[in-house]
């Protein structure tokens, strides 16, 4: 496996997709040596967007947790993520009611659109449910799963009623050594428990890839020969990035261990554009 | 839809094997007037097993349950469960070391065989895992849903070890309205994170049959014509039926209600031999 | 079900997204008074797209097809199908040798780009596949199933290159009472063999839609609130529809049957704002 | 990866059930040395049973193609094959009628019971179909695959009736190179299409090691524990062999690569009990 260098490659495209997690940062916080590489995007009038399968909080608090840690290249602006596809989602399709949820107050939050109530599936009366009009699964915390998950099955036993799922993740890493179940995983028991078709936003999907790729339009004059999407997952980042058309650069500083690249790119028949140690420029 | 009358159609048969939820009792407990129908196997020399997906108990807790509704006829050596598959698995395969499971402790207590250790999820210390050869899922219950899936997850990813399913079912009623999620559904969930192939116990699985069938060999000489599989659910109990070769009945005392029978078998392509209202006789 | 009527309907909308086959003609042809509709839309200013799952042949031929039948409201430009997905991907993504396909002369004349040569999987020589670097499945006619397939698989087995699937439908009506298997379950059957992620074009993905949808923006100022997306099919059309933020229409003269339309929807969880008899208006 | 040596295991156990395809043959016919293998289980009083998920051809034929190649040890009443369980279905259910199938005459022939006619799909007439009362699909061969898979389904589609799957195998290797498509992937397609549950005999089932089980029981007094199955594929007969509560071989003269061994253990959670080049002794 021949590695390329990050900035060499970049050099070559107008504009960056970054995925967030595992290529920005990990579960240690942002990567040491991180805004060397931001520096030189804007010294070199490279634009760019992080698209992040992350519905846990809105684009402001996402931003936030980049500056808390002295890093400001990240704005609001530039983050696009699978909450904010089901947040236009509900505005769009969602006229009247309640929207019920499994997550934080917080990602919540982010949610509530004019008209629209939100509540938490643990406050969901059973015997009072023709008001809720949609439910979405945003985020693996603030609900027992203990009770409310299969108070969720119920609910959706007797309301037909859309399911969005706004992080299609199925784990993510909590340390150097653990993952845990994220609610990506969970959307699929459900939807396999009450055999319904759920609506699942985030990478690998395009409408992630489009909402970022609209933006740049009303920027610059750009075509998606001038991005290069760069993610540490085959099955979200790369393959969606490929399927988008653009050219893609899988690192090893996330998902991916560099002993496994080669079988995994083999195995799965995904192909990055080109493989790279990481983000980091020296 | 042409409804047969449950006491005709037993008349031809020389054993019976009876499905427990939904064919003998219900979440209210066990169906009235059901004693009618076992004196009458009883009087007409009837044999007749008992063939459950249940591993929350052993065959003796599990007839205990019939015995405090003054049921009586369902004695333990009648009553085929999957956990009784798990255990005879573990008995043959899992030689040393510790057995982790998800479950109750009365679950796990059946399981114990000599020289194998059991141990909750809760208790698994990850750093201490190298004795822990197996795992089973037990039950949905005995254990907390927010924190020891997570674990369980963790453990497979270190320790490359088989996974025994003791009951695939993925729901189960609680109510008449409710049903609750079953430990074959967060199976399923763990097998989808971790990518390996767990072991699975229970009906439509020919195993549980088997296990019926041998034990009927010791007892009378009967073939496979000379039994009838009674259920409520086309996907386990008459799919498994089937395939082992046996007559069916659908009853409809339980999942399969009766305005959905035949949009469910011609949707499935599943088909009992017959359908009957219930076991119970007039 | 309550039917609505598609005049009063389509009138709210700028603009209006239809599914060809079971919308527009079935496999006897156009539907009779279609041009009716079309006279409508053209008087009352509508926009219009036609979506389609049809990769067995350019835009401009799949408007001759309509043509032939002395129906001229659909041109070539607004013709939206997964085969241009296909040839963006090719133009995008494959930079020079040859891409083999599955499917008719006349579908891959459609997706030569300068510079890629086409190459039917009957003319591969499996010993001189080196040059071979995108495969696409087009069409299920135009190649021996009995060797083909087999082939096909023997190729991906030795070449790791990116394969298309350019129509994702599992079946299509050749006549009344009759479907025909099509490419897209034969991508399904290949890939579960091979173990890869094809990559696929069609509804009900977002790309196709926003194919259409970018197009628009071009010629006038809409928004997704002004579009209404019409199909046959829940698992495509309204579906697809739904995830993209358009409010959709179920009409009964294709693959859904007026006797099916509340059990489909109830058992899939995929709801249509709106459903129709069918386009043709009085 | 430590490898076992095969006669130092296969000591321990009375009974040897043995996979044919990748252990006992290849494409190139026996593997060279067998002989010497049956021989030593013969002086050492060893049992033994052919499992195969073949229903190409009946036991009787089975036996003579090792016969054409100057090997006796295997005789018919030593074979077990997933042919046989397909056999038996169709003798306890299905009482009248035709049974249509997908195969060659030869296997059909295998299949022909006291008043069952047999159908090859391609002589069925889709407008009299009235008669038949199942269908199985046997071999690859024997059918058009341009015209027949289209008429199986479209045969589905009006006959509600079970069908059977005689091999499960997705593919199987022709040359060292080269694999071909089975029957069992062709069940899979049309079973996707056509949304029904058929019926599968063959390993990893339980059934199959019943078959060669019960056939034991009359032979002589053997325990679980005295068997030792030997394949070449993880997933059927490893999986199988376990599940079914055997200690288990895996030999690497099939499908499994010595390089990859380890990954796909790993990857899987298929664990054999031991590793052997072959079974090949010296």
């Amino acid at each position: 496996m021949q590695l390329a260098d990050f900035k060499t490659i970049a050099s070559d495209y107008k504009v960056i997709f970054f995925d967030a997690f595992g290529v920005l940062k990990n579960s240690e916080g942002i990567l040491p040596g991180i805004e060397k590489t931001f520096n030189w995007l804007r010294e070199n009038g490279k634009e760019f967007y992080v698209l992040t399968n992350d519905a846990s909080r809105g684009p402001r608090e996402l931003a936030e947790s980049y500056y808390r840690q002295g890093f400001y290249a990240i704005t609001p602006e530039r983050i696009i993520s699978s909450g904010m596809l089901a947040r236009e989602y509900l505005d769009l399709k969602v006229h009247d009611g309640t929207v019920a949820y499994l997550g934080t107050e917080k990602s919540a939050h982010y949610l509530e659109t004019s008209g629209l109530k939100t509540l938490p599936i643990s406050q969901v009366d059973l015997k009072e449910i023709d008001d809720i009009n949609a439910l979405v699964l945003l985020d693996d915390e603030g609900f027992d799963w203990n009770t409310d998950l299969t108070k969720t099955v119920n609910l959706l036993r007797r309301r037909n009623i859309p399911v969005i799922v706004a992080n299609t993740d199925a784990t993510y890493p909590v340390s150097k050594n653990r993952i845990a179940i994220a609610i990506g995983a969970v959307a699929k028991m459900i939807e396999g428990i009450v055999g319904k078709q759920f609506i699942r936003f985030g990478k690998p999907d395009a409408q992630l890839f489009m909402f970022a790729y609209e933006r740049l339009e009303n920027v610059s004059h750009v075509s998606k020969r001038d991005i290069l999407m760069v993610g540490d997952t085959l099955k979200t980042d790369i393959l969606g990035g490929n399927k988008f058309g653009l050219d893609t650069v899988l690192v090893l500083t996330g998902n991916t261990q560099p002993q496994d690249v080669e079988v995994q790119i083999r195995s799965t028949g995904i192909i990055p554009t080109y493989v790279c140690k990481s983000v980091v420029i020296k």
